[in-house]
């Protein structure tokens, strides 16, 4: 089969490799989309950050040359030993958070936090390929309800979900959101479901900030100013540098909390105004028990998950089309690749009656 | 009436100052107690951190020289014009957080961060002295039940009792500590009786560790040692320094909490294993609504605060017994001063019958 492979920084080969036959607790999937993320993108440009090159990963037993994308979704082709509960031709989203299921985090149910922390397409092999074999406790099967378009942005869709669920949002909070990314854009959309009195989007990008606006926030390219007043009782950091750090402090009330969804490195803080401030900072990293409800908002509710995607490519076109005009510019927010063509795409995302 | 006034770093002088007369819903107290606090400490050592200089704090009206002490009781000697509730003679804590009552976190209830933040004793003249006038909204009447040696340590109570509750304990939590001053200590009772299933103390000083085991706690000068397993659930920082957050960070297990309590200038954080490991940093200053519980937790289960009082002294001695006393080592944990001499002290600091 077809394959995203990466052997190392800027070099990610689209290559045949063996479907691997599902072993026990296993199953193969049909890729149907997988997305690009940010984080597939950072071992592009620079890695490796997370993908193993010395031991490999304890849960999936693999280094790299590793086949990259964590975002997908596709239809059951092939089922190993132990496996119950779904057949062949069952339409499946993954989340694709590893497990060890025995340490402490993962016996309190916290498995987003588990001692083997990693995601299927990063630290094992991933979706961007025309098959993929992942355990089957990643597979969520998805009733007729919810096509494939939307089960394609489940995963960002997840981490947004998980991190507005850590803030603890209440009625009528004023929330803002730093970086309008999938997942900045996604969270604008899950606090104004959660009960936000006022939702307020900020980026640089003209072309994001328009999509917020039709998200249904408030959008503009100065946090603090768009927010106003006292600061927000909840803002979110989803750029992930020191400088939008900083100006997402600034832009929080006192007693309010800053939620950090991608930082990274060492940062610098003002201790002194934030214990002054009585801020509170939250972390937000993978998700956990929330891919049932993105299943029901899709469901029942008709939540348009999908709004977020700009592109959808074929996989040939997965460095060209993908990672390089990520890279270049923000012109694009979601990109999907379509490994198996043209045979279970539906085009505009949006559910088909 | 005898002071302690702050007229500079290293220039604290006991002397004359006229008793400020009751203006309207103000009230003067006879000191009994007032105790020396770690931030009065640094006013001494190398202020002024929060005393003005400049302009005067607006909830006050005052500026240095200032009467320094925010940590005191005693009884009313004369009322205000418009006071309601209490009378002469009655015995009082003071909760001397000063609030606007106008701001939207005064009016949200969260007084302890209002827009004019400060403490009499700080921010204006505070209890160091035989007399003080305060704003009645401050005082809380004790009942028989309460001695005033106990009310002499509401305030160092207060700010870990809020501590303890922004922390959010749960039943059967690991509870770690680091640093073991007044509040430290505090907290370690306070955790205990949260709920707690485990309270572990840390400070380099072998007298303090002591002070804890008394208390309850388990005890040990490495944090992280004396923790073990996959860390605490809750780790208090009670020092204040860059080196003892890294090690409160470090002791706090997958999904835990770290608390800062002391926290001042800027310290730098790994952001990349703060979210990783999906912690949550909680931020505490001062306090509000605790002094009631203080008071019950005195009156109905004879609690004895007071068991952190290592030392009493005049006032006239503070400079000597106190201030230098305090800088020179950690033999003292918290010293009460009593500027009414012998009148209004009993000994032990334990309930009489
Ligand atoms: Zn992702
Ligand atoms: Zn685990
Ligand atoms: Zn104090
Ligand atoms: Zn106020």
């Amino acid at each position: 089969m077809r394959a995203a492979v990466w052997h190392g920084a800027k070099d990610v080969r689209v290559e045949d490799v063996p479907v691997r036959e599902p072993g026990p607790g296993e199953v193969t999937i049909a890729v149907a989309y997988c997305g690009i993320c940010g984080s597939d993108l950072h071992e592009y440009a620079d890695g490796p950050h997370a993908i193993p090159v010395g031991e490999p990963h304890p849960e999936s037993g693999v280094r790299a040359p590793i086949v990259l994308g964590h975002e997908f979704c596709g239809t059951v082709t092939g089922l190993g030993e132990g496996v119950t509960g779904l057949a062949p031709g069952d339409r499946v989203a993954v989340e694709p958070h590893y497990r060890c299921g025995t340490c402490p985090r993962c016996l309190a149910g916290e498995y987003n936090i588990c001692r083997h922390f990693g995601f299927a397409g990063l630290m094992g092999h991933g979706g961007l390929a025309e098959r993929a074999t992942v355990p089957a406790y990643m597979l969520h099967r998805l009733p007729e309800a919810v096509p494939l378009e939307q089960a394609a942005v489940f995963e960002p869709a997840a981490v947004a979900l998980h991190a507005v669920r850590r803030a603890g949002i209440r009625e009528g909070d004023t929330v803002a959101v730093l970086g309008l990314g999938p997942i900045g854009l996604l969270v604008a959309r899950f606090a104004a479901r959660a009960g936000a009195g006022r939702v307020v989007a900020a980026d640089r990008s003209p072309a994001r900030l328009e999509l917020a606006r039709r998200l249904g926030a408030e959008a503009g390219d100065d946090l603090a100013e768009a927010v106003g007043g006292e600061g927000a009782d909840v803002v979110f950091e989803a750029v992930g540098s020191q400088d939008t750090l900083r100006a997402c402090l600034a832009a929080t009330r006192r007693g309010g909390r800053v939620v950090f969804l991608g930082l990274t490195g060492t940062v610098s803080l003002d201790a002194f105004a934030l214990v002054n401030n009585e801020q509170t900072i939250v972390t937000s990293v993978g998700y956990r028990d929330v891919y049932p409800e993105l299943i029901r908002m899709v469901a029942e509710e008709g939540e348009d998950l999908a709004a977020i995607v700009t592109a959808t490519i074929p996989l040939e076109d997965v460095v060209s089309d993908g990672f390089e005009a990520l890279l270049r510019g923000q012109e694009q927010v979601k990109v999907l690749v379509r490994p198996g063509g043209g045979a279970s795409g539906g085009g505009d995302g949006r559910r088909r009656p």
